[in-house]
């Protein structure tokens, strides 16, 4: 098969972890017999550096072309602590996923039996943890309008807005993956203070009878946040609004131990992005230290949820597991162990692969 | 001294530990010759069956006349899964809390050495853990109009709005805590997408010039959400808007292991309010079984700040880590010794003080 990727390695350790991940994925083309082209793009702070705008029309294009998208990570500290910068590298990312129309971001939390030990939770917590976010992408605050300033600076507002569409499309594929799972679906508000939210529990208490088979929980945002942290076995599938979605799934990708493997995925239209939940970790970049598997391990998801390519995406775990299990692993999992290098580690999963 | 507090039970097992802090309370005015008047006030969900109103007038007028108020926990499950309902239970709380005029509540979390192996964190993360949150109460989202639905109702929204005043107000507050602890100061934001998240990063970079002594940091919600759980040993004073809050402080409460026993306050007017943070607990309302100790240091809090007693609220501290050491506690965290009744431990706790 042939398959275009466009490639946006973006900022920080972003382009290492992306290289390591485009030899996996030219290995298993390779082994598979799939003709993979791959396009680069600018996007973030490296964007703004180069072209002033941080998700360019260029980088749009690439990416609109494309079947998949493999994305590193943005956000470069100079950009952070500067209240009135005009253009963040954010931006880029916020109008990416709006202008791909990529509403729901997937983010699965599960544990390795390797590296479950280091999780700040107790053992008896956190074993065996798997649930899934499911996060809405491209509505709610991030995107609401009026917002701004009064005329005087003295004064800032935002909009939270959501129809019911929106609603619809995201937890449909929430009742649909609990379906697959163990059929049970928290949706994750603040109906008790919150108009937006009275709509999303009301949207999905009517699509639940759709779905007789998935049982249906409704829990506040705060008291989810308390409980990923008590008792994360308790979950399965969570749907909820952007936001919540942003804190609650980076709260959730510490809960494993294994951060700096958790993939994600943003889906919503025919061109699909997959990346690393972690950051652009700027501090490591340049440095050859920082990991690649969150980065391989979302380019599974795209064999899986971009190609419908299951062997593909197991062939890749698989050498994930076998190099986690041989401890050919980058020095923050190394654990006294010999640390490899990013790239040597991406070097050694696609010599595995073949 | 005279004292009027004013009761406010509210719903579930609030009205239970309420009754334990003013067994306290008497016992620490006995004992220091202080004249306490109580005076009761509905609110919550059984002020709505009583008089259709969660935050009736009356209940104002008590409040309104009286020197701190002593809050037990609202909310009735039978209210929360009815997106169309008329009247909330939590309406009450938030108009008390902006016609009070209690715009910062205070949340410490922080750990007692008898109970911190029940943290699900691991002892080394969470040991010694000792932070204070500067949450703001009468702004943001849980305020902001326009909020609503358009006409079909098929689209919801919500306002976020905070003015400079309102952040310099709760900041201040912040860096004066500060001052007298650790001097680091976190301000917890999302400024790299909401414009109201810039007004305060903005507004806290201006004000820190006033507390060359503070150590400032900035940090976006998610990240915090992560790093609480990481390394909650890192935080000294937080201070963050009102649904961020809501959110971190839920997350915060369950690190110390003892939820059961952490207290607030609310400030910034005359009348000061405090009440533990744990909710009302339907399912063990009645049964005298409720961990009355939260509720108890409430109580001490009030002491301390409402009416600057810093004996008396020292006194409470004492005789609840008494309670502690001696095992005489309710089921929650008995541990296989004699679990003792809600009502049984006030009156351990009274005696003791007197
Ligand atoms: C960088 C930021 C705008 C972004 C978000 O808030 O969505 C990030 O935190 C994420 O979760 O992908
Ligand atoms: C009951 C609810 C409205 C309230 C809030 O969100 O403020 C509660 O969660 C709290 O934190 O006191």
């Amino acid at each position: 098969m042939e398959m275009n990727i466009a490639l946006l390695p973006g900022d920080g350790i972003g382009p290492e972890v992306i290289a390591q991940a485009v030899k996996v994925v030219k290995a298993v083309g390779q082994k598979f017999g799939h003709q993979i082209t791959f396009k680069e793009g600018l996007v973030g702070a490296c964007a703004i550096d180069a072209t002033g705008d941080p998700y360019p029309d260029a980088t749009h294009e690439i990416c609109a072309a494309s079947d998949a998208v493999l994305f590193g990570a943005i956000g470069d500290p100079k950009y952070d602590n500067d209240p009135k910068a005009k253009v963040r590298p954010e931006q880029g990312l916020l109008r990416m996923r709006q202008k791909l129309g990529l509403f729901a971001n997937v983010r699965p939390t599960f544990t390795f039996p390797s590296l479950v030990h280091k999780s700040p939770l107790k053992l008896e917590r956190v074993d065996g943890v798997d649930f899934v976010f499911f996060r809405e992408l491209t509505g709610g605050v991030y995107f609401g309008e009026p917002r701004g300033r009064n005329e005087q600076g003295t004064k800032a507002f935002d909009t939270n807005v959501y129809s019911k569409e929106e609603i619809v499309r995201l937890a449909r594929m929430g009742f649909e993956a609990a379906q697959k799972r163990r059929k049970l679906l928290t949706c994750v508000d603040k109906a008790n203070v919150m108009a937006t939210s009275r709509l999303w529990r009301e949207t999905v208490q009517e699509l639940a009878a759709e779905y007789p088979d998935v049982k249906v929980e409704y829990e506040f945002v705060d008291a989810v946040a308390m409980r990923l942290i008590q008792w994360p076995k308790a979950y399965d599938v969570l749907i909820t609004e952007n936001l919540f979605g942003d804190i609650l799934t980076d709260e959730a990708s510490v809960i494993s131990g294994s951060m700096g493997l958790m993939p994600s995925a943003s889906l919503g239209s025919k061109v699909k992005l997959f990346e690393p939940i972690h950051g652009s970790y700027p501090q490591a970049a340049g440095k050859d230290i920082a990991n690649p598997l969150a980065t391989v391990l979302s380019a599974a998801m795209m064999f899986e949820y971009a190609f419908d390519m299951k062997e593909e995406a197991q062939a890749i775990s698989d050498v994930v597991n076998l190099s986690l299990a041989e401890g050919v692993v980058t020095e923050d999992i190394a654990e006294g162990g010999k640390a490899y290098k990013t790239s040597e580690v991406g070097d050694w999963l696609a010599a595995k692969i073949l």
